[in-house]
């Protein structure tokens, strides 16, 4: 039996003989009684369990290491204790699987730049369980979100035949063994003769592929894995991350940014709904100002500013910047938390950029200088979602592609979009580990990825 | 609005004047009256405009193309007619992108062959938006199941610095330029220098890895791509596709085929609940026995043989099968269809069959012959989920290593998880894009997949 089935119906189960199976997460064991310590994975916190000295294997069990697998059989009793309200009075413990000395994760806290070198063991520590129990309710609150008001789950290729897609760095895809490369006849790879008869790569958005689907089927999102070759050792930037990207039909990018603003909430209150002991352990043991930062959103309408007036409300606060406030510069962290954290004090969308340092995609303001685009800064972190409304005339987007160096040919499935029935249409994408970092408040996107890519990081096995 | 919020809530609606957007998706104008069938991706069924002929911009709209995307204002009203229960009146038709006669999908009906030509256009058809909205649902639906039951979603990397998952032939990711490959001294390219320092592939399993997991979390699943780098032209074979996968710890084979079982009874019922629309659609256009081979599989009990039963069935059946049936042979499709449809008329778990041609993982059974594998084969399909119980014995995994011929230093991980705490464990895979033609009858993976990957097909654009 699961331990989340017995806490879960506690009231059946109190004084009863209940069998549970798990592992030794902590123990200690004195003259008269020991206490272990069990988690079988199913709840945050352990369960207790007591066994007393008169128990006949009770010298060989005192002996066990950390992560040893168990199942206990015993009486489940109330303790009238607050922080252990519950036990187990084992009446009989069978070791399934023994541990050792060796066990890399031993009772003294040990650092998280230590735990990424053992990917595959770091998720029975507390941290990393409360972590990933928290990614993967995350990701089912964004499909819930999304499949409750009626949007289409979509999924674009990994693999692509285009390096246009303007949004970074690329890997190369190929089965080609390039000490034994086929060549064509001027001498350079053939790659006509790749398994995909062409150039490949793997994807760094699905955005485009999702306006395909949005002029079809009104409202859509993404959200699956995309990657970046860019040789960057930060703590937030890994070469392989989750993206989710919703697009929507008939939607100027005010609604695109009502959207946004429900989703935040709505994620806010269904981890604090549903992992309210993962939570509570990230409030107490990571971050304490988490939950002020995590109800300031829930609980505020968001600002919206144009990039101009955020450029002239910098200017005037003066304060010094590493880097000077001038109309026409991206915006820095530094300014984004400052707009957020002093000037608006809470969430706010800056909107309306100028279109030289946006995408080619961005829908072109009347003012012929900025775009409809936004981003979301939030308390604590800065940016947390970019978006935009697209251009839907055919031609403004040529323009643009001019503007940008690209070249029609390689947009004729994304023109046809605007031959075909164009409208209005908006999306935006959201970072879905910087997601997990925000709600979590752990600092390292390493630590929120089960087997995190970047440079020069690959471990052999995982 | 959307169309769908209005039949929804049709009572609120009806004899109210609305605001709907949409694309054309057939008309035609007589000389009192014309109708326009529109669509705005949030239902199946398009909904009916009724224009009349009175109307100032008649002949202009008569004249638009198919796809041509409208805005509507006007009354809805209960028609009284079964086939299109309700209509809207138009008093005002904005056209807000034009389509022209070049779009190229046209009234006749069109091959699907033809229809994979223009991925980006296709999901503006019957048949490709019910294949793409279900697709969204039964991803939605997996989810649902599995959170529900308090399995955690893990995802494993995409990337691999292992070639030996020994699933079948991988790609390999490079930023190396192979025109200007740095080499070694021995005169081979240097992989050291490649972007993750080491040859790096994509995945072809996230099994391994949902293991590591597994013996912490108890539960859990993975859910996201995979890749073959097999140059198989089959109407059943992608490179890249999805896969779930999920793994329990503290259960044996047994028991994952109970979650196997329910797992697809689950979403028989969500779709049949859900997308009453599609699955209809279908059912008369598609696949006519479709409702009653899927009504089969949720009424009934699955049913357990072993391959040596299954091996002996069939032999006695003196049906003539192209590949004679033998003991120790893998079952073809041909005989896997013929145990369920015929033998035991419903869907059948297939267990332990011979190691030698099952995966190193797998628990050996005493007989010293078999492992704890199995194969659940459903009627019309064949093999849907594959799974087994894995070997958590240390000493039996390492004998598996040796008879494999694999190396124990390319799978200290793995073997961790047996030196510390080991626990009886097992998962099973389901193809999820083999899961989409089994509910919904489609017979080409490329009609499944938004836009499908395989040898020699990849389109500049998407």
């Amino acid at each position: 039996m699961k331990i989340r089935e017995i806490l879960n119906n506690i009231d059946s189960y109190v004084d009863q003989e209940v069998e549970v199976n798990g592992w030794i997460r902590n123990s200690r064991f004195g003259k008269n009684v020991g206490f272990i310590e069990l988690n079988d994975g199913s709840t945050f916190k352990n369960l207790q369990v007591v066994v007393g000295a008169d128990y006949s294997d009770y010298d060989e069990l005192s002996h066990q290491f950390l992560s040893t697998s168990l199942a206990v059989k015993g009486k489940l009793v109330a303790t009238g204790n607050n922080k252990t309200p519950y036990e187990i009075q084992a009446n009989e413990i069978k070791v399934l699987g023994e541990s050792s000395e060796k066990f890399p994760i031993q009772k003294q806290r040990q650092t998280l730049e230590y735990m990424r070198t053992i990917p595959h063991l770091r998720p029975r520590t507390n941290t990393y369980r409360a972590v990933f129990k928290v990614r993967s309710s995350l990701a089912f609150a964004l499909h819930q979100f999304f499949q409750q008001r009626g949007f289409l789950y979509v999924n674009p290729p990994i693999v692509t035949g285009s390096d246009a897609e303007g949004a970074g760095e690329m890997f190369n895809i190929t089965t080609i063994d390039p000490n034994e490369a086929p060549m064509t006849e001027e001498g350079s790879v053939d790659y006509n003769k790749d398994f995909f008869g062409k150039k490949a790569y793997l994807t760094v958005s699905g955005q485009l592929e999702a306006e395909d689907y949005a002029l079809a089927f009104g409202d859509v999102y993404t959200f699956g894995p995309t990657f970046r070759a860019e040789v960057s050792n930060t703590p937030r930037h890994a070469a392989e991350f989750w993206m989710l990207e919703p697009e929507m039909a008939f939607a100027d990018y005010n609604q695109a940014m009502d959207v946004a603003e429900d989703m935040i909430k709505y994620i806010i209150d269904y981890l604090l709904e549903n992992n309210k002991d993962e939570m509570e352990f990230f409030n107490k043991f990571i971050d304490e100002e988490l939950f002020d930062r995590l109800d300031q959103v829930r609980n505020k309408d968001f600002a919206r500013v144009t990039y101009t007036e955020a450029i002239e409300k910098l200017q005037e606060s003066g304060k010094e910047f590493e880097f000077p406030v001038e109309w026409g510069m991206d915006l820095q962290t530094e300014h984004e938390r400052y707009l957020s954290e002093e000037i608006v004090n809470g969430p706010v969308f800056v909107t309306d950029y100028p279109k030289d340092i946006k995408a080619f995609y961005m829908k072109r303001n009347a003012d012929g200088k900025t775009v409809a685009a936004f981003d979301m800064l939030v308390p604590g972190v800065g940016e947390l979602i970019g978006g935009s409304q697209r251009e839907e005339n055919i031609d403004e987007l040529l323009k643009s592609f001019e503007e940008n160096g690209l070249k029609e040919e390689d947009y004729q499935n994304y023109l046809d979009l605007r031959r075909f029935g164009t409208v209005v249409h908006s999306g935006f994408g959201l970072g879905f580990e910087r997601a997990v970092m925000y709600v979590t408040g752990m600092k390292n996107i390493r630590d929120v990825i089960a087997y995190p890519r970047y440079v020069n990081a690959l471990s052999n096995q995982n």
